[in-house]
C-alpha cells in the first residue's frame, strides 16, 4: 500500500523498535539513508538495528564507526532504497518477508513491503532528509554527512541527469549546517585503487569502434582481472567510459563473469535508446543505461550486440 | 580601488558603452561571465562587445552562436575573472593598458583595474549571478546556462573543495528556472577526445612510485603528444591522476614543454603542502596545488622535485 509523508511519520512516532535493511552491494544512498534513519530514531528514544546483505567496504566507515545495533524483540522491518526483493541478497526469508515498511525512490519499485513511501527523487536520502526536518530531532553533523553522501553518490556529485534543483538546495542547507564533503568527496570520487588503474589500462587496450565510430565497444575478462589484482566489483566505472568517447553514440562493455557467462552494459547518448538495444538480447534498463547478460561464447556475443546496435543506429546520420 | 556591490551597479548603470574582457586561455567561469554580462548589458539597452586573446573553444558554442559584437565608440573595459594583468594574453595594451573595472574572484587579484569589485567565491559566476538580480534584467535561460558553467565548471562540479553553500544554492535556483544541465554536463565533464585518451594511456605507462608508495610520478613528454596527436593544452585532466590513486600523498606529473623545458604540477593531500614542494624549485601555488618550472635536464628535474617531496615526507609516517 502507497503512503504519503504524513503516514510515513505517524509509522516512526508509533512504534518502539526497527530493524533498518539496505539493499546487497550496499552503495553510499542506501546506507546514507539506513545510518541517518539509525540516528534519527535514537534520538528519538527509538530501539533501532541495522542489516544488510554484505559487507560494507572502508569508503563508507565515517558512518558505521561506533555504530552498535540494539537488541531488539519484534522490530518493525524498514528497507531503504531497495526497489526490488530480490536487491536484499541472501538475507534469510525470516527478515525480508515481512518488510512493514519501504521508503524508495525507484520508480521501478515492486511494492513487495506492507507499506511503501515512494517519491520520485535523485536520492532517497533526500527523503530521509524532508522526513528528518518533520521529526523531533536535530540534524546533526553525523546524519548531514550520511545524506550528503547519498545525494552526492546517487547524483554521481551533481552530474547526471536525475541531479534537481531539489538535490542542490538540500546540498546547500546541508552544506551552510556543516559537512565533510572534501573528505567525502575524496573517499567517493578522487580515489582509485591500483588494482582498478591496472584493470582500466587493461580494459583500454581492447577498445574498438564500429559503424563509422559512433559504437565504441570495450571488453573486461577474467584474466584482466586476475592480471590486475582487481575484481567485478571495482568494474563500474569502466561501463561509462567508451560512451564519454568524443562522437560516440553508443558505449560497450562486454564483461566476462567468473562462471564464463558475459554481462554487457549499454549506455547511450542523445536519441539512441539503450534498453532497446539490450531488449533485443533479453535485457532491459533504462533510455541511457541499459544492459543483457548472455551464455555463448565471446565472439558470439559481441556479434549480436553489434547486430543490434546496428539496428538502433540505423536511420541516424552516420 | 575595492569598491563594494552597490558602486560595481552603479558603475553598469552609469555607463552606455562596455568591453568586455576574458583571461586568455579561456576556461567554463571567465566565458561564463562574460557573456551572461553581455546579455545583462544588452538587456539594459546598452552597447556591448566581447574580447579574449585566445579562440574560444566547441565545448562553448552555445555561448557565441548569435552572438554579434556591437559597435563601440569610446566604452570602459571590465575584465571578468581574470586575476592579473599577464593573464590577458595577447591582447594589445591599449585595450589591457586601462581596465575600468575588474570582477574577481581569486584572492591574488594584483588590482590593476582603475575599480576593483572581488568576492571570495568558488566561481566568478557567481558575483555575475548576484549582480545580475539588482539590476533590471530578466535572468533568462541563456544566461543561466552561462552562469551555470562557469560554477559547475569552477567548483569541478561540485566536487572541489571550494564549492561553497551558496554555489550549491545558486545552483539550485538556475535549475529549478531551468537550464540545458543534462547538455553542459556532458560537454564539460563527460566527453574526452580520442587524442586525449591515447595520451592518458602513454602518459599512464610512465607511473612511477616513490617513498613508500606515498608518492606517484607521471611523466607526460613531447614524443607523447606526436603519436597521440594530442596538445599540451588537453594535458591538464593528467595533473590529478597520480595524487588520485589510493595511498598516495603527493602526486607529481612533470610535462615536457616544446622548447625542451619541463613545466612540474605537484597536488598533495592531508598536511603535505604543495606550495613548499614547489617553493624549493622556485614555483608557488596553493597548499593542494602548485607548480613549478625548469630548464635542466629530465633526469636532474626529477631528481630534484623527488628530493624537495622527500623534505615534505619526513617526519610524516612512512
Amino acid at each position: 500500500m502507497i503512503i504519503d509523508k504524513k503516514e510515513c511519520l505517524e509509522f516512526f512516532l508509533n512504534n518502539e523498535e526497527f530493524l533498518v535493511i539496505s539493499h546487497e552491494h550496499p552503495d553510499g544512498d542506501t546506507l546514507g539513508c539506513a545510518f541517518a534513519l539509525c540516528e534519527i530514531l535514537k534520538q528519538m528514544g527509538k530501539r533501532r538495528a541495522f542489516v544488510c546483505a554484505d559487507e560494507i567496504t572502508g569508503d563508507f566507515s565515517f558512518m558505521t564507526e561506533g555504530f552498535v545495533n540494539d537488541e531488539l524483540s519484534s522490530p518493525v522491518r524498514v528497507s531503504v532504497d531497495v526497489a526490488d526483493k530480490n536487491l536484499f541478497g541472501k538475507l534469510p526469508e525470516d527478515i525480508i518477508g515481512n518488510i512493514d515498511l519501504a521508503i524508495d525512490h525507484h520508480m521501478s519499485h515492486t511494492m513487495f513491503a506492507d507499506k511503501v513511501y515512494l517519491e520520485n527523487r535523485a536520492a532517497a536520502c533526500e527523503i530521509i532528509y524532508d522526513l528528518a526536518k518533520s521529526l523531533p530531532v536535530e540534524i546533526n553533523r553525523y546524519m548531514r554527512n550520511c545524506l550528503y553522501t547519498g545525494i552526492s553518490t546517487d547524483t554521481g556529485c551533481f552530474r547526471y541527469n536525475n541531479t534537481s534543483a531539489l538535490s542542490f538546495s538540500i546540498a546547500a542547507k546541508l552544506m551552510e549546517a556543516g559537512i565533510d564533503s572534501a573528505r567525502i568527496n575524496k573517499l567517493m570520487f578522487e580515489t582509485k585503487t591500483k588494482s582498478f588503474l591496472k584493470l582500466e589500462m587493461l580494459s583500454r587496450e581492447t577498445l574498438e569502434y564500429h559503424f563509422n565510430e559512433k559504437c565504441a565497444v570495450i571488453t573486461v575478462n577474467q584474466e584482466m582481472y586476475k592480471q590486475s589484482g582487481s575484481t567485478e566489483h571495482e568494474c563500474y566505472p569502466i561501463t561509462a567510459l567508451p560512451r564519454q568517447i568524443e562522437g560516440v553514440l553508443v558505449g560497450v562493455v562486454i564483461k566476462e563473469k567468473e562462471d564464463g557467462s558475459f554481462g554487457i552494459s549499454v549506455r547511450t547518448d542523445g536519441d539512441i535508446d539503450a534498453s532497446e538495444i539490450c531488449a533485443r538480447l533479453g535485457g532491459g534498463g533504462h533510455k541511457g543505461a541499459a544492459g543483457c547478460r548472455a551464455d555463448c561464447g565471446y565472439e558470439e556475443i559481441k556479434e549480436r550486440i553489434l547486430a543490434s546496435v546496428k539496428k538502433s543506429l540505423d536511420g541516424i546520420d552516420l
